[in-house]
């Protein structure tokens, strides 16, 4: 089985946590490989840089369908392009908050999400309510550190967590931690120790589901709303993309 | 005051449909442009579609800060990348399917949706959640349609429209309809008169909610989650976004 | 254009300061006139008076349509009476609070309102969830003063709205503040310049959303829910209701 | 125990029929009294007849605050001025939709409501929202059959419930019926007998609510939201109500 | 009529507590009989402990059917058994937690409610959701008291009780307290006098609810999802109930 | 990794279906068992059976943390005991409906669920409402077959599955089928075949949940709400599990 793991953002460092992230997690039978865009802003941290995100994450799903994927993860935490990237393969894509989501609801009867920048919380919420969580989830946190700080700043990233993480734990009425972040793939056994409860981190979590899915033969249904999409032209920089070019 | 109508997608014909509409709608000193985006989808058919086509309605808001515009309406009832370009300006932007929901729910209580594909009505039940329109909104219905023969096939398409719109009325239980895609914005008239119920159609509900915002002095928050995207690299195509480019 | 602006208590400093607001902020060409009802509470600040006060609204807008008003504005925040008032008239009809939501949601993800008294926040909460839009309303705040204070007392009425507004800022996560009385119409700019936040007013918002409407050529749909009552007989004090006296 | 039954609407017949469904089912220590108001509509059809009742009712509380009543009911399935009259007293007060909901709630796990005309149903849907029961509620049906038909032509207006009555019980998958008119408080026997599922009627539901709390020694919370409303200056046709006239 | 009150636990002393409270509240007409199950545990204070005192609250339904019984009481407040239960009679049955939520809303606008341990509040907000309360609800508050405390240290139990209420009434918004336990049954006045707000206790509602739907000729419908269980073998411990043994 | 998987009903050839299926899927290094109480019924078709059988399913798990298990699935799709079970174990626990649910909100945007008997509908739409999956799922089916008519009449019932499955693709807007039964766990292939839309099997769904669960290293929650039961006494039939006898 092969998973195609897409850090929506362009920056090399944070591909390869979330790729070792990824490979430590998964099966023996998968492999992971773990891509980004060639377009696109080095971290994302708006609904502005989530939408120019999403364009490489669909041309990324396309490279894999040539490479005949077997499963995509799309790594940010906005899940980004996720039913636009679900239209393009007959694949499983799994985004990592919708993840981690999933499996928090699994352990626990009440959650709380830990994120980087408070102004990303709306993204968080939206998804939340989008996928029927919102009852699962008392609080959308933030540590309030740029996502790149988790690569560069690393430890003081990651004290902001954990203090952010526990306040979570002795104020929401809480069974488990989301981890808002694919930036913080890397951080998730120090949390959970410092922490004292489950947490649950969606680029990990996504490789089990996409695994699970594939195991169970379930790809993206091609009927109905999440059909491949009609063949038409585009014009411009995304010429390319004309005539169902790339996909199936 | 000048009002920037993005037509999402790169149908030059669509954009002066939507033009003039708007146009005809416009208050005296109102002045309307329209743009298209140089790079997309010659029309909007799908979740991968509104994806592509966010990138450009966020360059042509881009632009429209250049022109020091008053306001913006994206015109593809998707609202592709609303969110987003909100971020992007103080001033407001309306989305067309936003802006249909919101007059029609100010009056009738109960309305239903009359879109070109079935496989787009669940773009228009997620915006539906979003906004908190699902109780007002009996049903979303498809006159299966394909977007450009709004263009081509005029008297084809429009049979079809106020056939789904007769349906509506007699079953639905409903006092409006809305019509669900930009490129039925000149079609408002005939339908109301052929269904003998208030038609609320998006573009021009757009322009005169703009209108009102900017009448009121008020644009989008720049407080918190709407704030102007933290400026950073991007790379590749997008290079030229870097470090707030276009961003106030 | 012609707007009827009803102050749906008896108070006429009230009416002449909603009066103000809504001519200063009116398109050239609408005329705005001012009402009240003969009949009713001094001002509103329980289920009680709004309840009383709807027969005044009605009245007011049976009135308005013997003068072919082209719209009508309920300018108290509980929007009592607004779904009968819709069924006398094929003109559109808004509500201040109605107005003030729908505004808030179109420049900001989430807002609070601060109100006059506390207990008559049960009332906005019952319109958010009508309107649908609970989820973009962090809180409902009061200020408690009671309305006629901000007749009498402005000056230190002012000082607690501006103060529990910047609490909402500072506590609530929010993007927008929504003013929760028509009797605060004037203040809006002071608050606004106090606070560093957008300001919503129901009462200018209304003016705007009743010239769209009546721009868009919408009025109230008078298929189903919302058509004119049946004509029947009233006795006693409302005899003069009969028959659809005054209903179009 | 002395409970005030209030029919809303000025039709005697119709306050004799709810009168006499009350006293049928009355607990041998509680005494009925039935009243209507002096001023309003024969019938309820519509949001607006419902507005002019709502004074009405009213002023029939505050009779019963004289009178010192134990409880009331308010008989018409709207529950006009229910969170008004709450404000009066110290009582309970029980409007009869309210009563049928909850009622019909302990005994099924979902029902359907048959009311009189369509238009009505809004009214309908709205209170199963406030309330709570919107997911316990199949459908609001209609007879379509004007209010007082039930008193002047019952044999026609029995027949049509019973069909209506018949498909929900065949088309909706429920396990009860709500009735939804005061009027058809005599006939639920004989709509129960044909329909052959257990029928709830709301006056009759609200006489034992009623009961219920009373026996439990518990009335209108006076702290907070339903606090008696603050005493103040009514003018014209309502000065009568000043400075809390008739308001314990 | 004969009401049987059944303590879901095995703790005689709560089944006394319960029982006094109910024949203290039952009407001059109303036999109440209390029972507890032979098997199960002695306090119910997580899910394992309910889901095996649903078992005996079965049991002892089937018994009160051998007796005639007119209607069954669920005295504890997570309901165990209720759906089941309804399955097995024609009679009523009211669950406490159900029935001081239908009696709080009656009575005020927001509640609170104080249980026991902060483990059974999730019991609690599950029940809130399925029935339709949850807006009713500010908040499920505990008094972290193990449940028979409320028997063997009474007096520390009903301070801490008190105290949790006071909080609530002073930090909630809330014009009534739910009590969260039916060992509460003999302190709703000490409470309600301490606390100033109308307390609603669920044994008590809950004989008055089942009074009331006897009253009214009303049972749990046979039609469709409540009706019999299909009688079928059981095995082993629970072979009893084979075939419908017990089952009308 | 060893995996228990629980039947809750007694039939031994069901059992065997569900084991069949388990392995079938399960990876190479994964080790399912499959128990089915010594005590309840045997098949589960009512609110009833399922307390009922809860009992066994928590003493299967107790059975399986003596066996030191490393996940738990319960194999009956009301999910009977779930949260009970979830308290007495630090390892997952995963129902077959809720896995379904996950699962087919991976794949699609809408499901329809087919399942055995109408009257089990309610069952399902509760635990729908319960995990946030009520918007996903466009329509609860029922093929009205008894579940051991599975065993005993497989083709006929197929054959009803099959054509209700087909109903739900051309009537509901789906993309996938949910199997409603832990006894149709044998014929996913078959009626994926014949419908020609995913279909989505929960026993299947759970193995793989579980197994992703385990990789991940999360169990259920030991923190608040899931924490193991407090010991105590009980009494009677069901003395063993006092004192924590067989909860770690």
């Amino acid at each position: 089985m092969q998973i195609r793991v897409i850090n929506p953002n362009t920056t090399r460092g944070m591909t390869d946590t979330i790729a070792t992230a990824a490979q430590g997690i998964a099966a023996p039978g998968t492999r992971i490989s773990a891509s980004q865009p060639a377009h696109g802003p080095v971290s994302i941290e708006s609904h502005f840089d989530e939408a120019i995100s999403a364009v490489g994450v669909l041309e990324e799903v396309m490279a894999g369908e040539r490479d005949a994927m077997d499963a995509y993860i799309i790594a940010c935490f906005g899940d980004p392009g996720l039913l636009a990237a679900r239209e393009l393969t007959r694949a499983p894509v799994i985004g990592i908050a919708e993840a981690a989501f999933h499996m928090a609801a699994l352990i626990s009867t009440r959650f709380s999400v830990v994120t980087t920048l408070g102004r990303t919380g709306i993204i968080a919420e939206h998804l939340l309510d989008q996928y029927g969580f919102r009852h699962h989830c008392r609080r959308v946190r933030a540590a309030e550190i740029p996502v790149l700080d988790l690569e560069e700043d690393g430890d003081a990233a990651l004290n902001r967590i954990i203090d952010e993480s526990r306040r979570a734990r002795d104020e929401d009425g809480i069974g488990a931690i989301v981890l808002g972040c694919g930036g913080m793939a890397d951080l998730t056994d120090e949390i959970g120790e410092a922490v004292g409860l489950p947490v649950v981190e969606g680029v990990t979590a996504a490789v089990k589901l996409a695994e699970a899915l594939v195991g169970l033969g379930l790809g993206t249904s091609k009927h109905g709303d999440l059909a491949f999409p009609r063949p038409k032209a585009f014009v411009g920089r995304f010429e390319h993309l004309s005539n169902g070019a790339g996909v199936s």
